[in-house]
Order: structure tokens, then sequence, then C-alpha cells
């Protein structure tokens, strides 16, 4: 398609975030370069210019930024680092990516970015509520619908367990399994987030990691043993849910951040073979693969969330230069909900 | 049922192999004491005494004498040591195990044992191949058979890795996977089973884990990755393969025999979150759960020996006094095919 264009593609400039080198441990600001006057990319047929207007701060970017191929391919060096976000449609080659709309994709850290028409762009159409797109209806909501869904398979009656269950993904997960009739046992840092998660999301339990005996407490909580652990954790949680399973109990991996960050893999869950004992499933997925029922499942998250049994917590950082702290505050445990950068 | 009995119950002895203290590491002799002339067991209605003719040996025996539960309790020390095998009736108040026929239970390391009407009892008539039962047909075959097709899904074209591949399952499991159409790699350790893998079994390649970097061959060998594992052996031979799966992959937890014997529980797969990245599934499961599928499985496996279609190996130890090293030869690779105990 010939290019349309909504602003002067020759004297507008980008600004943007690039990997400078691979970090090790946590993004340190000097593993990355903050660079602005940076000419804007051509655009290829069936390619759109966004205007960046949000980012969402995902813990796989952190598994993007290694060496190691993962989904998919790492973040070259110098290149943007790889992210999802929303945009404003400014130039276009794409006829189903129209100038004016809002576009879900994937652009990067930086203030214009590319998408592609494709499944891993999406049209809002002219308006949107980024920030529930962001946190509920977008790639977060989906993974989460999925992994309690079709992966966990979460049926009434079920008790469930959910790291990471004040994290973006894990508070979505905790609430749609609750939704499903099932007994929510969630696993949080901090007495803060365990008001949250008893008091605003309505779950069972809460277990406060810093301050409990996680493996005490979840024989205490889960007498008859854990059916499905949505887990974003991976380590020694893993393993002590692992050792508190029921017959034919689902483990959805759905992350590890406690690994993510590590130069070197660490012993992985000692405990693995309680699969064998409880005759269990372990399966990992990723949201990618169901983009197609993006709407379908926007739907369904809608409809919960206009009737207000779904709640979301938004932390919002500004600009490109709280990338890296943003990105960082997913491992620390810094934060409650979803992050997401402003631009 | 009143009591029948072809044998003078007052005056016939017992001869068995009893748990004296928790092994650490490989079973000692000096943990198990062997008894003679100890009374025979009274029955309970329902209940059979048969003469052991044949015992099977499996790894799982091992993991029974631990105190930690697995899936059935440990064996209490002052009992037998719980196995499988073959024996012939000789008193019974149970009218679904009648005198004179054989039946495949749990007797246990013993010359007469108590086996139960009910599902882990099968009345096997008055006549049998018990070393095909043993190798092939009973428990043996029908791990292999579930896990390959039930759990493994295994299906023409896919590329299957079997670890313990001359091993008693291991072994059965890799022809049955050649005989749905799949490519199989064996891993084994030593040429003599490398030869038995591809000149006897058919398979399309092996790996000696003795003499060969497991890693780099599954990459030579899978180089579009592996599509079923049936793990007999856990450790770093299942992390090389979880970094080679191919998408949606099937890991089957048949078994760990390289943490059976450890006291202290090694570290777990550290690539276990390869599962994500391949959006694979890590299952394990016990032939137990299938026991009403015996004659099910006997019947389909039966025509393939039949046919020529699957071949097998026995390991024959004489008498209760080989029983330890029996067990301990699984463990120290010493056996190829399905070790069993004469008595």
């Amino acid at each position: 398609m010939e290019l349309q264009s909504a602003i002067d593609l020759e004297r507008t400039t980008n600004e943007r975030v690039v990997l400078r080198c691979r970090p090790e441990g946590l993004l340190d600001e000097n593993d990355v370069e903050h660079q602005v006057g940076v000419p804007l990319p051509e655009l290829a047929d069936g390619q759109a210019l966004v205007e960046v207007e949000w980012l969402g701060v995902d813990a796989t970017v952190r598994t993007w930024l290694s060496k190691a191929e993962g989904y998919l391919p790492a973040v070259a060096i110098g290149e943007p680092v790889r992210a999802s976000g929303i945009g404003r449609v400014v130039a276009t080659r794409a006829e189903g990516l129209p100038l004016g709309h809002r576009v879900y994709g994937l652009p990067g850290w930086q203030r214009y970015g590319v998408v592609e028409e494709g499944p891993l762009a999406t049209d809002l159409g002219p308006e949107v509520d980024a920030p529930a797109l962001l946190a509920v209806l977008g790639a977060t909501g989906l993974t989460a619908y999925v992994g309690i869904v079709d992966v966990g398979r979460v049926e009434e009656g079920d008790t469930v367990v959910v790291s990471a269950a004040a994290g973006a993904t894990g508070s979505i997960a905790a609430q749609i399994a609750k939704l499903r009739g099932a007994r929510v046992v969630g696993i949080c840092g901090g007495p803060e987030k365990v008001r949250w998660l008893l008091e605003d999301l309505g779950l069972d339990a809460a277990i406060d990691r810093r301050s409990e005996d996680v493996h005490a407490r979840l024989g205490e909580l889960c007498p008859e043993g854990v059916d499905v652990y949505f887990d974003n954790v991976g380590g020694p949680i893993l393993d002590a849910v692992l050792d508190h399973l029921a017959l034919r109990a689902r483990v959805v991996l759905c992350g590890a951040i406690s690994v993510y960050n590590e130069s070197h893999r660490p012993p992985g869950p000692s405990n693995y073979f309680q699969l064998i004992n409880k005759r269990a499933r372990m399966e990992g997925f990723l949201s990618l693969d169901h983009w197609d029922r993006f709407g379908e499942v926007a739907e369904v998250l809608g409809r919960w969330l206009a009737e207000g049994k779904l709640t979301y917590r938004l932390d919002v950082h500004e600009g490109l230069g709280s990338a890296v702290g943003a990105l960082n505050a997913l491992f620390t445990g810094a934060n409650t909900g979803k992050i997401v950068i402003r631009l």
C-alpha cells in the first residue's frame, strides 16, 4: 500500500532506549543507551508507524535481553528493547492499520515504533481505555485466562495456588480462578500485598513469602493438596508447592521471575518427581500462541470488569527514562498490580 | 469364603527378606534380614496365599524403602520388601483366586506371600508364560504402553528419545514407539547396549551416555527437536533433553533412577522452563492407575510378541538371597532388559 502519513517523516526524530550490552542480573542503566534525535525507520508494505502512548512492563522482557534464545530471538545489541505497548498510527502502509487508530503491538522502548499487520498487532480503533487494556484485556489478561482455564483447567471446588499473586498476571489469574468457583491461595511479598489480595481481590487466603514459611503454610491452608498451581516465580516456591500437590494436579508454568536475572541457571525443582507420585502435569504456555482468541477473551474479561467482578491496580511510570527502573521493579517486588510507562 | 488349602499351613514355614533399617544409597545386605522358619501369615476374607515362583525387579522398589511417602506408603521396618511377582495359589479365602491358579500381584520378597482380591492381583489361570509376563505383558509393558501411547501421545513421524533404553521398561517403550511409526533414539550405558538397541530392537540411533556427550549427540541426532521424551532416569540427562525439546513436546516421567538412591534430593532440572519456551508438558504417571487396562494392553503386546515385533531380554537371578544384588543392578546399569528372580 502507498504510504500515508500524518506527520513530517523527514523532520520528526525518534527517541529510544537501545541495548548496549547484555545485562548480568538486574538491568543496569549502563546496559542501555537512551538515544534522541534518531531518524525514523522506513516502512515496508504491511507496516505502520505508531506514536507510542503507553508501554506495558512485562517480566518476559528481561528474558529477551539475555543471549540464550527463548521463544523469540534475543534483542540484538544496538536495537531498541522489545516491549508491548499501545500507540496511535501516524504513518501507514497497512490497510488494516489506518491513520489515527490505536494499535496494540510490540513497538519497543521508543517514541515511534514500527508495527506490522498480522497476529501481533491489534487494531483497537480510534479510542481505547489503554490502562484497562494493558492491565486486564490485553496480553496480561489473555495469559491469565489461558493459564487458568485452558492449561490449568480450573474447576469449581479446586484448590488453586498463585505465586506473585499481587503482580499483574497473578492478580488477574487469581481472580479468574475465584470466578470459576475455586478456593484460591495467593503467595506474595509483604503485608500490604496480603491485605490487597484478601480485602480487594477476595482471595481465600494469602501467604507472605517474606515473613512466613511457605511450605508449612501450604500444608495448613491446603490440607487436601493443591489442584492447580499457577507459577510466576519458579525457584524454592515451586519446590514447596510441588511437595503439596493433589492427585492429578496441574502446574501451570507462566513464568519464573526468580531466575530471569541469573547469569547461570540455578538448580531446578528438586521435587519435580512429585509429578510421578501425584500423576501430575507441569505445562508451559505462551499467550502468543493464543492471540487469535484475543477478542473472545477480551470480551469475557471486559464484561467481568464492567460488572465489577475484576479489580486491577496500575503502577504508572513516566517517560522512557523510567523504563529500566520500571522493569526492575518486577523483580524486586516493588510493585503491586500492573506496571506501565506513559510516554 | 471358607479357607481352602493345598498345603499344611501349620507345619509349612516361610522364608522372607525383611527391611531392617532404611538404606542410604544402594541397598546393603545389612539393611535387610533374610529370615527362615517364619510362620505363615493368616488369611483374611478375600485373600490368598501364593507360593512365589518369580519376582519382578523394579526400580520403584527402592523408593518404597525410603521414609518419604511416595505413591504407596513406605515399607515398614520389619516387613518384607514389597515387590511384584507371580505365584501359585496354595491357600485361599478368595473366590476369584482359586487353588492352583497363578496370580500376578505384589507378594514381596518371600517364599509365601499374601495377595488380595482386587485390582492389584490378577488371576492368570493355571498356566502362564511367567518370563514374558514379567518382561512384557505385565506392569512393565503396561507402563511402557501407557507412557508412550496415552501420556506421550506418540504419533507417526515423531522423534522420540528414551533413556535407560536398554532397561526393562525403556526397551519396551522404545519398541512401542517404533511400532507407532516414530523415529526413536535410545540412551543407554555401554557399547553392548548400544549394539542391542540398534541391531536387535531396530532403533534409529543410540547414544552411549558413558562415552558420548549426550547433549551434543542429541543436537546432531534430533536437529528438529525431541517431540516425546520417555524419561526413566532424571538428573543431567533430563536436563540435556529439555534443552532439545521441539514445540509442544511431551516429557513422560516414568522414573528417575539417577536419584532414587540419594539421601538428599539432588537439584532438579534447571532447564525446566524450556517447558515455557517450547509450550511443552512434563507429566508423571503410574501403571497402577491403569491396571483396569491390563487385559486390553496385554492382548496388544501379546500379539506383537507372537508376531515377532517385540523383543525382550531376561536377566534371571536365583533365589531370595540374590534379591539385594538384583535390585542394585538396576542402578549400577549392570543389566540389559528385565531382571527377575526365580525362586
